[in-house]
């Protein structure tokens, strides 16, 4: 089993986090995003898609997209369950999860890699000749603002992301709100409830992952 | 237990399809989303995400996102495995799944959401206020092209496009592929393997639903 990451990349962070997590280690290739080695032949042969993370099987099957990536870990690994234990937490869990991805990650994504520079014509992830669009940049700060505003509403009625516990939903909203950091839209005080579940979550050992 | 749904829209039919393929019925509410029903105050009290397909279980919680709602209904009816029978399989099929939401839909959408009359003020699914990005329907059109020429690479690998059986990858796929038809992005002769699988999972009888 090898797993593709990028140790600077906001999305492969995930799977370090869980991997800590759950203690385990596994054979890790650095695939560098700041160079574009991930849209470069060598790469696209391991991963059609071109994206990080990915994780190969020893019989050569890819699995990318994190949730998949970490649902096939976990089936591994059942110690220390971040996926839910019955069908409703595993549900909400997924649920939330996504939820962090579409309404925080793609958001974020959407203002660096249409404004970085260095990513003029990464503007999706595993492609290139894809031309910045500066009003989807503005659309994705706009969207990043209205995530942390909407996790803090979100935090204000359970502890954690998806309900009581500690998750893969909490893991993947961390990396957002680090990633959105980049794009300077933090936390402020009118968002206590993020404020309070970050300290927690940020000062897990493993969010050093 | 009440599934919340939109008749003419390609996201929830994934869910209907699934619910077809099962012999499931379920309670359903129709959501309008021509007439921005999704986005006024009744229907955000449900889903404060403004997003269908979404499914509200008797002690009221809220699951959105077609991977997590059908996740929860494979653990109710376990017969007749949509999404996997084993740990590989699991994460293969949620992976492939996940590929067509951000590669296919997505796009689609990018390309749907920012050129059709109607939706000039809703260029993100569940929100209002979003103003359409020419730019954004013009690169959605493009990767909506490139996402036929992808799913007909790898149906050239395999029966189904996660493997050797009808999945909720396939039920992604296929809805994707009529949204794309709005578009007028279809696959043509230069498209085989997707012509071959479109003729298989089209004429299933879940695929009217």
């Amino acid at each position: 089993m090898k797993f593709y990451d990028c140790a600077m990349a906001p999305s492969p962070r995930r799977v370090r986090i869980f991997l800590a997590e759950k203690g385990i280690k596994i054979d890790t290739v650095q695939v560098d995003l700041m160079t574009a080695e991930n849209i470069q032949p060598a790469y696209l042969k391991i991963n059609p898609r071109g994206i990080v993370p990915a994780l190969q099987l020893d019989d050569g099957t890819l699995i990318d997209e994190t949730l998949a990536i970490c649902q096939y870990l976990e089936a591994l690994h059942p110690e220390k369950p971040m996926l839910g234990t019955d069908a409703k937490s595993r549900a909400v869990i997924t649920s939330r999860t996504l939820a962090m991805e579409w309404d925080g990650f793609l958001r974020a994504s959407e203002a660096f890699r249409n404004s970085a520079p260095g990513f003029g014509d990464r503007g999706i992830p595993g492609l290139g000749g894809i031309t910045a669009i500066p009003a989807l940049a503005e659309r994705g700060m706009a969207g990043s603002r209205r995530f942390i505003d909407t996790l803090d509403g979100m935090l204000g009625k359970s502890e954690f992301v998806a309900g009581t516990s500690f998750s893969l939903a909490d893991i993947t909203a961390l990396c957002v709100v680090d990633f959105m950091g980049w794009l300077k839209v933090t936390p402020t005080d009118s968002h206590p409830n993020v404020q309070r579940w970050y300290r927690s979550v940020s000062s897990r050992p493993s969010a050093a992952a």
